[in-house]
């Protein structure tokens, strides 16, 4: 039998802990037979939800207890020196300890960046992690970073996230060449503010795919394949989408409600706009992971169902699969010698 | 016969120049019978366009001649400097002479800003002029500011584009007390960058309604009237909603063309996607006004087209008949005499 992928989850994260991960792991292992996860968290609470599921431990699937749950609202310095036992960092434990490939949380993101940094620590040359995630696009989807877990970023961070990403799409999606683009207020190069025109001068000088400056609308017409922008600015630019998205299904709703005729053609037409809420149901996007350390952690939604933290579980899956960190290592070392002999 | 309102036009700038503002102008001037238009630019242009139109200048529409224009790649400082004779330039110049009461353009905006700044000149108290417009949200629309004037802002410039964004919601919308919320990337206060941090410490002391954090998502839900953001994560907010709207919609487009059966669905539902359109029709919300100058200047989107363009013409008449930039001044003034008292 070859080798199977194991994954460690931070079973009591999120806003609805084992109530979602236990079910989310009983999908992810139908549907994966490569897999193996350790449900990491308060025994008594995970075998009462596995009962519930008409389920039981077994060879791929454990249950190792940890005592203490990191809340969603607690500051990150307090639950990485207070929780030493809890879900989410016994399931960071558990990689650096071999014991498993990658682990999966959606518990509180700023818990789980220190937490993961702390634990893991940075690869040589990476200064933070970042955050990214996969979008739609016009023609497919783009990957972007950072989406929160840096609030400022230098140029050289930039720069790090933008080598991060490039490998991320080549190991992801098979594209030697995916195209790099900056995000910024216009094309022009005397735009933007200093990090982010800094950071375009060391990308030109890169062996990455850079195509330049992008603009808030690039990130969904398909002519790029990794957004490139500081935390806070990625944190609003998803966030912003997630409420246009909801607005535009809300009016989509109203104007067929509107009166007996149109509610009779939604009714007609609802094959047609189930197809379009599946395209842009965020579900199938969810899982982000952490870029940049010394090994995989994805972060789920806090608020993800079901369906959606099976889908981190899977991502989870594919960076074992492809060895991401050790990908990214491999080329940060390399861009790190080009520039030094340029 | 009561004071009509006078309002001058760039008439060169934007992508499609005097074909363009010309019909937009005639439109407007159909529409509203209290405004008197000043088309500025080159004369000739202007009458051949006015022909085409079937119409001539008269009482409530002149040409102003000016031989220059601004080019839209053109760096600000260069247009500010050698083309004192441009449209833009002496547009804005009749406003501060008096001959106008506000001035609309879809010029190159580092242009207009830097001249709109240095003929008309800052209101006191107020450091940089910054742009906001309209955006759709669930229950009626939002003002969001800045959408790019200001690259990085201080914080005692986000307290100021809040103080300027609750007055015009309270003049344009007649709301006593606009909700103002401070885009970042939580709620919570430990969240977000210092400048963000230490603008929330100076609106929670101030008389503002301030509602506190809000985050990407929160610009469309209703709950907030006033969002405050840097020009930088303003401008990337609007252009990624800008993108992920055009992307719904074609994929919307895409799903009812996906057979015979979803092509007559989409034929039968016509009116319903219309009216959806129509409600997401960002023509509707052409024209982002420059706050805090000494008089009102309009930035028409540089694509506009006549209906945009009129729209943003009839922005500038309603700031006119609110007397928009004393509001400011007033408010302003009392709301800095109490920090000093404080």
């Amino acid at each position: 039998m070859s080798k199977r992928y194991r994954i460690s989850l931070d079973a009591m994260g999120g806003d609805h802990g084992a109530a979602v991960v236990v079910p989310a792991a009983l999908r992810a292992l139908r549907d994966h037979d490569d897999i193996e996860l350790v449900l990491v968290g308060r025994e008594e609470v995970l075998r009462r939800e596995l009962e519930r599921q008409g389920a039981a431990p077994g060879d791929r699937l454990r249950i190792h207890h940890a005592s203490e749950v990191v809340e969603m609202g607690e500051p990150p310095a307090l639950a990485l020196k207070k929780k030493k036992d809890s879900s989410m960092r016994v399931a960071i434990n558990l990689v650096r300890e071999g014991e498993a490939d990658a682990c999966v949380s959606a518990g509180n993101t700023g818990a789980l960046m220190a937490t993961a940094r702390f634990v893991l620590k940075m690869l040589p040359g990476i200064d933070r992690p970042a955050i990214t995630t996969t979008l739609p696009s016009m023609h497919g989807h783009v990957h972007m970073l950072d989406l929160g877990a840096n609030i400022d970023s230098s140029f050289e961070q930039l720069y790090q996230f933008a080598v991060m990403g490039s490998v991320l799409a080549t190991v992801v999606d098979g594209d030697p060449a995916p195209r790099v683009g900056l995000l910024n207020v216009g094309q022009e190069a005397i735009k933007g503010n200093d990090q982010v025109k800094a950071a375009g001068r060391l990308l030109e000088d890169s062996n990455l795919n850079y195509i330049g400056f992008v603009e808030g609308d690039d990130i969904y017409t398909g002519e790029v394949d990794v957004v490139v922008c500081d935390g806070f600015v990625g944190n609003v630019a998803l966030k912003t989408s997630e409420g246009l998205a909801k607005m535009i299904s809300e009016y989509l709703r109203e104007e067929f409600m509107r009166n007996p005729v149109t509610k009779l053609l939604g009714l007609l037409a609802l094959p047609v706009l189930r197809s379009l809420r599946r395209r842009l149901d965020t579900r199938q996007y969810n899982g982000a992971s952490l870029l940049g350390l010394q090994g995989i952690v994805i972060k789920s939604h806090g608020g993800a169902d079901e369906v959606a933290f099976a889908h981190a579980i899977n991502i989870a899956r594919v960076e074992i699969a492809k060895n991401l960190p050790a990908q990214i290592d491999r080329q940060i070392e390399s861009m790190l010698s080009t520039r030094q002999a340029s």
